[in-house]
């Protein structure tokens, strides 16, 4: 049976999962989800029924399992060839998906918004949401400098996680001039990879 | 070998690791890390060799593995018993420690913090960090409303991952009054746990 995904295609938290399915090969239904942009959530009480916390996407494997939270549903994408694996490497992709979530999401992907979506650039989060993304990014090319994705040589989902708005961090007016490792890293080996796709026209 | 935890007792981040730890009856050294609690990271190049994001907690496996992020600890800490469900139910554990770390700790955790640490009840971002922590307590009312433990009938890390702060809502000044679900699960059933332990002291 096809997965159903549920979600908005301007999102690039759904991008995560689009991108990670066609790279896995894995056939799938896209359910465009109507959603409040400027809270990022769905309230209607079906989609609840979906994922209590009202946010898309939403990876629905059969009729009563439903995943969410993207990079919970990339780590755990069944049948992902070089997605899932064990013990201690599984550890480590999980790091750098926790630590998208937490550090590095909450300060690009909110920036940037603010930017380029409610072009309000005199918002009082902004300077701590820049310093938070800086602070990201510093972390990010420190890791990369040395290793040729996330985890090592072998390309896995945490580069997915991290690539989403990473590849946009300019649009969070982020200067990534200062950050060879993160540019040679999200300009050629995550686009070279097979099956590599971008979002299409504009997205949040 | 025991795991090297590097850790803050202070910390409920750091406790979710301990408790965890303690409950898979797993040895384990605590090394207590100097940090500047008003940013919650420590800078030392020495503690960057272990985890480049700088935070604790740290689990260090061997001489060149070390597992960083709270969550990630708890999801892939090797030998868990209940801890590495398989699959999907792996992938329903970690939709809560998503949920934890992006809707609910940011929110309830720095709210607490704001009002018992800094003491600073005016903060601006109080009253956002109040409405986002109870709409993440909604969402886990409504989820437990219908189940004994986050994920069913099973207590797994999903429920140490949300026990660490939401037991300590309160401090955020938030009213658990309303929220009988809620209360039952952290009141009884997670602290019936076998080997259940609390924090000792004052901790943020």
């Amino acid at each position: 049976m096809a997965y159903q995904v549920h979600g908005v295609a301007s999102s690039r938290n759904c991008y995560k999962v689009r991108l990670a399915l066609e790279q896995l090969r894995r056939s799938y239904v896209w359910h465009e989800v109507e959603v409040d942009v400027m809270n990022g959530a769905t309230r209607t009480e079906a989609f609840r029924q979906l994922n209590p916390n009202g946010k898309v996407p939403v990876l629905q494997i059969d009729g009563h399992t439903c995943l969410f939270e993207s990079d919970a549903i990339l780590f755990t994408s069944p049948k992902a060839p070089r997605c899932c694996p064990r013990t201690v490497f599984r550890g480590r992709v999980s790091c750098n998906g926790f630590f998208e979530q937490y550090s590095h999401e909450p300060n690009i992907a909110v920036a940037r918004f603010i930017l380029q979506f409610v072009k309000h650039p005199d918002d009082p989060r902004l300077p701590e949401k820049t310093t938070g993304s800086y602070r990201a990014l510093d972390v990010m090319e420190t890791h990369l400098a040395t290793r040729t994705y996330c985890i090592g040589e072998q390309y896995t989902i945490a580069d997915i996680a991290l690539y989403a708005y990473t590849h946009v961090a300019d649009e969070a007016n982020l200067d990534l001039g200062r950050y060879p490792a993160i540019r040679a890293w999200r300009l050629v080996r995550v686009k070279a990879q097979p099956r590599h796709i971008e979002m299409p026209g504009v997205d949040v």
